[in-house]
């Protein structure tokens, strides 16, 4: 026997409670148990607070439990939103144990050490911290707006150097300047705001509630991400007026529209910056006379500047000076404003990572005070509760910032997890870990994608692993899955997509997704949606299972409760006041599993319906057992029976 | 005194009579001078006949002049279309000298030398040598045609993955794939038939009388000398219905069409070859089942074939072999007859270097056959009369070959004069030399051009030193003249289209160098016509040397006699049976020039009229004296007075 054990489980109710993150002023009772043959001196608990410090304070012993010591201590969550860390510490006669989260950093269980541990995180986020329903009830569609659809009549002729495909299912590719590698030229195959309101009944039937457009006001690219004007639409995709009627469009079929913000540079060729002169008006760029002047920042007058990544033709902003944030934020007739006034339901704020938190906190305000229910998402690329950025702990999530974030880290787990590189329980691990640290409020207001204008189709990488590889572009383009390979990743994407409309957190598709699109990396993924060429099985079968969210409360607002995982099966349950949802999913390709689920603690009702087999029921008794072939995924629906039974 | 002098000018009558190119079974009448200390045993001509080789034949002595001897011999040229080279031997008792040409070639005087020299020329040619005199007589006009009007209304969804220009006024790039460097996509700017069919009366105001148009049949590029099928009009540019009516059109107003012909090799991507598989032919990339597999050379079935400078994307094709040659010149509806019966009024051959002499002879009878009066123009590069290529001396202007050359060795002559790179002694050497090695009837129906789709503009090069640089791409779109350089170009440009237009030969105008365009080379020479934003002054100018050429035979079809030539200013004269004209150039850019001529021996007019100053004449005595300020060009004409009088 080792001269010390201990154990700690940040899951389980004894170890810690309440359950994940907690709000200001709350009380947490966390529990260390310990069983030792060396004398303990002392157990303290190390706490480390992202606003204050570090402090030790020992713990008290609370009780004996088959010879075993159980130490305890109630933590007063500080009176502001933070980040609580904590480990223990164990004195003995020889030495100092430490007691701390596990390598992962996952939560749960944890590990003893003889040096300092990684900690364990407890959230501390704002009390009243809310998210409007309709967003947290919704479901996403995300447009890359050159390539969605064309209605034609439009001029072309509008973009001065710049191509247009000949054929809408042209394959986009970046057009390089052969020395410099820089872009020469832009590509359009001008997709417009016309086309996305021609195809609203289509968005409609697939049952989506909220629209979210990559950048559409004036820039020089495709992507639009280096914004010439922040009060124009390009137009190339119309003008201000299309942006209203089509969100008024819109609205009458109960969608909304949210706009990508860029906000942490604008375009050189803008009428801030305006470095090609293109724009009558006196940019930065012309000296210090500009009105813009003091967005930017000069190292050397005109050409050395801070920028984007080094992109020059993305020179960075002042975000917090009073002249940008004014004209973004805070003014009458500020660019949030603006477009809020003409319909939007709120903004998308591209690389969240590179704006001050406070440029977040005001933005927020300010948008709730212009619509109490609009929304504000982040682009984050990694667990939105912890991350670090240029040396900076950020508040992303913690009551007065962004109402959401892109959920990459849930995309990575189901993607590793249905691709075979994960199991069921590392699956779990990665969900739970998100779980806890994330505030409940905004658990359930995640934007769970699987795709993105910044990722590779979900469909290619679901037939065929991943490599970064040497091949030219032509040979990139030219990549298609195999009948084989297509026909996996159809199954696969199938069950992904039935995971994202059972899961927590508001589901988001990539256009085209749900049609089949296929493609590699940027442009590869920024295809032209194929009308008349679409999947339709694999729609048919999208349809179906945003229509099982819309039509089951349960799977929008339920609790979310984590059942069964071993190996290649994983199982949840959703929960709300009358219903009772358990689902599962069988990822390996071959094998069938027939799992065995204890049903005496978590299930609570006496009937289960098979909601993919209409006439099939089944009726719980203490066990029940659940057939699974080969890539299925299964849901079952009850009601739930009164608690009183329990 | 050295031991030994010799003397030989082959452009004066009494050292070589007749002048310059000779027809066969005719006798040429070849002179040497010698004065010598040394003994002379022996004057030899050593003749090397490109057909038979070489023999050495004693010289008899004519006569002696002021202690010189005077040496000749009656040389009779075959009953064959052939070359004929000479140089002299002097046999003395101590060593053999040699006599033969200049270093650079030029004929004229030549040299002494003690081992053996450069031969002479004389180029043997068919007995009845005639070219249409509506070509001779006409001024063409050059069209790359995706770039000269776009003619709206035509459908533009045609080429899959290809690009089209936003803006008919943006810049051309070529498209490369990053890795391989190849084409990735062709970018159009959609010029199309309707669209030169518009602009006919343009073309009919400007003067001109036969379009040249860069290849219109179908192909994946927009040069489209890689042909997919050549029987159609390429699509973007209209239908064969289309083109048919474009003759006409243009026949209504007195201009003929001429097409480019490829027939060195075809595009991969074709009917016949089919590489990609997008036609429904077996092409010769399916297999030796096809129709067209023996139209090409494989070296290794399927993929290693032989292809016109190692681009894989333009095979090679054998064209003597009877199924191509069938196919392009000899069968009922060959590609030849095809496009004259519908309108076509000649071929310029693409590539002529690569067409083995035969099929070029060939192509040329049955042409004739077709149409008397169709015209067959070469791709030649260098001075056609001698161009080895391959290692075998070439027949391009012979009798039996093409009518025409494009003559980049004139614009090569006339551009290094205008810009100061050569005297105008060595101008009038490079001119003497095209005016001796060509059959007079073809140095008169030469298509002098002084642009063309495979050199950067002539305006660019005319205002600035062309130097070959590793710029970017992007640095070179941007490259302008400025205000100083374009003006000087734009004045040299007037007095080199001056001097097409009163130069033996049919003058060819780039789309665009009328109007003031400029671009370094490929694809900078190709951009798109400036409707709308002329140079009205440039274009004024052409104007008006085209219609002195058109309305004055003589210089259509006159004599070509030089005049005068030091440093900056180049005098010629033309004259026919009823007139004479004299033209002289000024090519430095600051000084005033007064030059002497002695009329005496060649004017033969009393009376010469300014032709830019109507008001202004001149009256002749022994000499006249000419004033030519900076850039001037001058252009006299008179009537001659009869010959009687000399």
């Amino acid at each position: 026997m080792k001269p010390l054990e201990a154990f700690h489980n940040s899951h389980e109710n004894f170890y810690r409670s309440p359950f994940g993150a907690v709000a200001c002023n709350q009380e947490v009772n966390i529990r260390l148990r310990v069983s030792n043959k060396e004398t303990v001196r002392g157990v303290y608990i190390k706490l480390f607070n992202t606003k204050i410090g570090e402090e030790i304070v020992p713990m008290d012993f609370y009780q004996e439990i088959e010879g075993k010591k159980i130490y305890q201590i109630k933590v007063r969550t500080p009176s502001f939103p933070c980040l609580l860390y904590y480990c223990f510490v164990i004195e003995t006669a020889s030495k100092n144990y430490y007691y701390g989260n596990n390598e992962g950093g996952f939560g749960g269980e944890g590990l003893l050490k003889e040096e300092e541990p990684p900690k364990y995180q407890i959230t501390v986020h704002k009390e009243d911290v809310s998210v409007p329903q309709w967003f947290k009830e919704g479901i996403i569609y995300q447009i890359f707006p050159d390539r969605f659809y064309r209605e034609e009549g439009q001029l072309l002729e509008i973009k001065k150097d710049s191509f247009i495909y000949s054929s809408w299912r042209d394959t986009p590719m970046y057009i390089r300047d052969g020395g410099s590698n820089e872009i020469a030229r832009w590509d359009f195959f001008g997709g417009n705001l016309l086309g996305i309101m021609r195809k609203l009944t289509y968005l409609k039937e697939l049952g989506i509630s909220t629209i979210y457009l990559n950048p559409i006001f004036k820039s020089p690219s495709n992507h639009r991400y280096d914004v010439s004007d922040y009060k124009t639409i390009d137009p190339l995709l119309g003008n201000n007026k299309i942006f209203e009627k089509l969100c008024s469009a819109a609205e009458a079929l109960g969608i909304v529209v949210i706009l990508d913000g860029v906000f942490s540079h604008t375009g050189s060729d803008s009428i801030y910056f305006n470095k090609e002169g293109n724009y009558p008006t006196l940019g930065a760029y012309q000296g210090e006379a500009s009105p813009y002047y003091s967005w930017y920042r000069f190292h050397e007058f005109p050409d050395k500047y801070d920028c984007w990544w080094g992109i020059t033709n993305m020179p960075n902003v002042n975000e917090m000076e009073a002249p940008y944030r004014n004209f973004i934020i805070e003014a009458e007739d500020s660019v949030l404003r603006y477009w809020i006034d003409l319909g939007a339901k709120g903004w998308r704020l591209d690389v969240a990572d590179e704006l001050p938190d406070a440029f977040i906190k005001v933005f927020k305000k300010t948008l709730k005070e212009a619509d109490q229910d609009a929304i504000l998402i982040g682009e984050v690329w990694e667990d939105a509760s912890n991350k670090i950025s240029y040396g900076e702990k950020r508040e992303y999530l913690l009551g007065e910032e962004l109402d959401s974030v892109m959920n990459y880290p849930f995309r990575e787990a189901v993607l590793d997890f249905f691709t075979e590189k994960i199991s069921a329980e590392d699956l779990n691990k990665r969900l739970m870990t998100l779980y806890e640290n994330y505030p409940k409020e905004y658990f359930y207001s995640m934007m769970n994608l699987i795709g993105s204008h910044d990722v590779p189709r979900i469909l290619t990488l679901l037939g065929k692993p991943y490599v970064e590889n040497h091949i030219t572009q032509r040979e990139k383009e030219k990549q298609k899955l195999n009948e084989e390979e297509r026909r996996l990743a159809v199954k696969r994407l199938k069950l992904l997509a039935l995971f994202q409309m059972t899961f927590p957190g508001v589901p988001s598709i990539y256009y085209g997704d749900e049609v089949g699109m296929e493609g590699l990396e940027d442009p590869l993924n920024r295809r032209t949606y194929p009308w008349g060429e679409e999947d339709k099985d694999l729609l048919q079968w999208y349809k179906k299972v945003i229509s099982l969210r819309n039509k089951n409360d349960v799977f929008k607002s339920g609790e979310w409760l984590p059942l069964y995982n071993h190996e290649g099966v994983y199982g949840f349950i959703r929960e709300n006041h009358h219903h009772q949802a358990l689902i599962f999913f069988n990822r390996s390709e071959k094998e069938n599993h027939k799992i065995l689920i204890d049903t005496r603690d978590k299930v609570k009702t006496l009937q289960l319906k098979d909601m993919f087999h209409h006439h099939e029921e089944i009726y719980i008794e203490n066990s029940i057992e659940i057939e699974l072939k080969p890539l299925e995924g299964r849901v079952f629906l009850g009601k739930k029976i009164k608690s009183a039974y329990f």
